[in-house]
């Protein structure tokens, strides 16, 4: 299970893939897509369209991680960040890939143990989680926290079904619950 | 000189074809693009991706004309809105064609005479200017009237060019300026 996390930005889009490995998951790759600074809007998108889906035929993940946006931002930030998120969807959902989205403070939670984490946090805990040997830019560690998130939703669930002792699907109990339950069960 | 107008939306995304024919412009096509409505939201953006693509491909316009976004809008509509302008921009910069984005009160005071107009005086002036037997439904209007305002950029920068005796260039003046400035000297 290969999980590619993505992390759009207009001017920096993260992005990393991480591979479940039992109950654990190790790092595949990571990295950021930068368009020409000096471009036009269009052509940036245009770039990033492209980049994604050269990056979806190139690493083959069976899922996108994709953080929901939340609300609590500015119209012209909106929109910015809308563009640039509209590009890389329409690449990835042209590419087939399942795309799943998480919730940002469900992906601080999952990574660091709080949904309150700053980024730098967020940041030092994906490296040591990965057993990386540098610490990944912000929006790079962003895009793998993202992945670390989703493929450590499986086990999870497992764990919660087993702990619980009934055969929930994790689906119909809806996603980062199961996480939250696991943590109350230990 | 053929211009596409294009007014993208999630659920519906109106375009337009007018050539110019000297000082005037004619219709060439119009039409709504309508992603399935049941279809996630990255399928949608795919949809919209490769039908704008296709768009261009048969109907090779030299310029696109696209409303700029205003700014008075929720963050939640602008990330929506956004979303689908960044998978059509995509398409549209990966073509290749050169876009012109313009101010919607523009657009209106263009097609209408007044920068307020009302979305119904639009649809019935563009009816009119391009002698269509019914009235376009609105998102393509939209289109249409981004096309038309964009196609008559030349010949109104000409008039002026003309009627205030100097050959200052209607990039240097700021395009819309040169609308008023004609009106003016009528």
């Amino acid at each position: 299970m290969r999980i590619l996390g993505i992390d759009p930005g207009s001017v920096a889009t993260g992005y990393g893939v991480v591979e479940r490995r039992g109950a654990g998951a190790v790092h595949v790759a990571h990295g950021t897509l930068r368009p020409p600074r000096a471009a036009a809007l269009p052509v940036r998108l245009a770039f990033l369209h492209a980049e994604v889906a050269r990056l979806v035929a190139m690493l083959r993940p069976d899922a996108v991680a994709i953080e929901r946006v939340f609300a609590g931002r500015s119209a012209a930030s909106a929109l910015v960040l809308g563009q640039a998120r509209g590009a890389v969807l329409a690449a990835l959902a042209t590419a087939g890939v399942p795309i799943r989205e998480v919730a940002p403070q469900h992906v601080k939670l999952a990574v660091t143990g709080t949904g309150a984490a700053e980024k730098a946090q967020v940041q030092a805990m994906v490296r040591r989680l990965l057993s990386l040997a540098a610490t990944p830019q912000r929006d790079a560690a962003d895009a793998l926290a993202a992945a670390l998130c989703v493929a450590n939703e499986g086990p999870l669930a497992a764990l919660r079904a087993r702990a619980s002792g009934r055969a929930r699907s994790s689906k119909g109990a809806g996603g980062f619950a199961t996480h939250l339950v696991v943590r109350r069960v230990r």
